[in-house]
């Protein structure tokens, strides 16, 4: 059985909105099994020793990544971008949601549409009436998914997935991920993807 | 007359060996005009709050660079990478010859000998003799290069481009400028090219 191509991201990860809204198609076109990874940015800045995401920090590499993800929402076709208000938006609730629909057939969806009210729309990703809003629209029923999300087996997922990020060396989002392999950023899904169709 | 593409690169950056190697060749297909555009890292770091390259400061990032630099040259067809020994190595003295060589035929094939030199064939790319041994294998006489490297014109030229690059909003390497707009990172040239054909 073929290894699967891993997409490790953030739901706060700007540059992993792109990246999301693109991999899944991309893995199916190229015939590749594939999984989503939900993981937190937070302790992986952390344990590098930033406060913040470093993009804060460089406000001329924060001004061209707006820049940057105008101009590739346009060459990807996706949905005008909008800079949130806020950077970095919270992720835990969104993160946790997204792992307890792992598996599901609409998990895909979901990681799509929560992006996109997150970064098109303008709308804060890890409130409960906004995620309640992007279940609805999947024809998901909110309360009992919301509820499951902050079980103590689906944290704990969370928790575990951010872990294995950091001991795997993931640095920032989003990650590509072949076996041990490593593919940093949705530039180079394509890279990923082609390493993927090599191995045996 | 079209705008010409504008390739800016530190000679000790290893995301700018790969651009270097594929820019020129990449442009003249294209039909595009295309100037280099050699400026200093170290200050725009330091603007930035940097003591040193922030690879240096973030262990994982640093050993995905290495592999992923790997990686490139396979994809690209470049000799194979071998990290410098010292990471940034200096680079004002080969920055400065890539200033005095602007303009000359040969400089091209200068900018892509001296990065093979570095990070292929493992040399310090800052030291007079290895300079002296790149110009003597593109047939150019080394003492008055390297003496006009060491001129104050050519001294204030490298300073110029790099207080240019910050007021640009350069943030690391490489770049690519189409007129104002900035695409960065040598994964991005084709998207830097085409923007520059979508040019009127």
């Amino acid at each position: 059985m073929q290894t699967p191509l891993e997409f490790w991201f953030d739901f706060a990860s700007p540059y992993s909105y792109v990246g999301a809204l693109r991999v899944e198609a991309a893995c199916g076109a190229a015939g590749l099994p594939f999984v989503w990874r939900p993981f937190l940015l937070g302790p992986i800045f952390q344990a590098q020793g930033f406060a913040t995401s470093p993009f804060n920090t460089q406000p001329a590499r924060k001004a061209y990544m707006w820049r940057d993800l105008e101009r590739l929402c346009v060459k990807y076709g996706l949905p005008a971008f909008k800079a949130p208000a806020v950077f970095p938006q919270r992720s835990v609730l969104v993160g946790r949601l997204g792992c307890a629909l792992l598996g599901h057939p609409r998990c895909g969806d979901f990681v799509r549409a929560a992006f996109t009210a997150e970064f098109s729309a303008g709308l804060d990703p890890n409130e409960a009436p906004v995620l309640a809003g992007v279940l609805g629209q999947l024809g998901l029923e909110a309360a009992p998914w919301l509820e499951k999300a902050e079980s103590p087996e689906v944290k704990a997922q969370l928790r575990s997935f951010t872990d294995e990020a950091g001991k795997r060396g993931v640095f920032g989002a989003p990650n590509l991920f072949v076996g041990d392999e490593l593919v940093f950023g949705q530039d180079r899904l394509e890279d990923a993807i082609a390493w993927a169709r090599a191995q045996p």
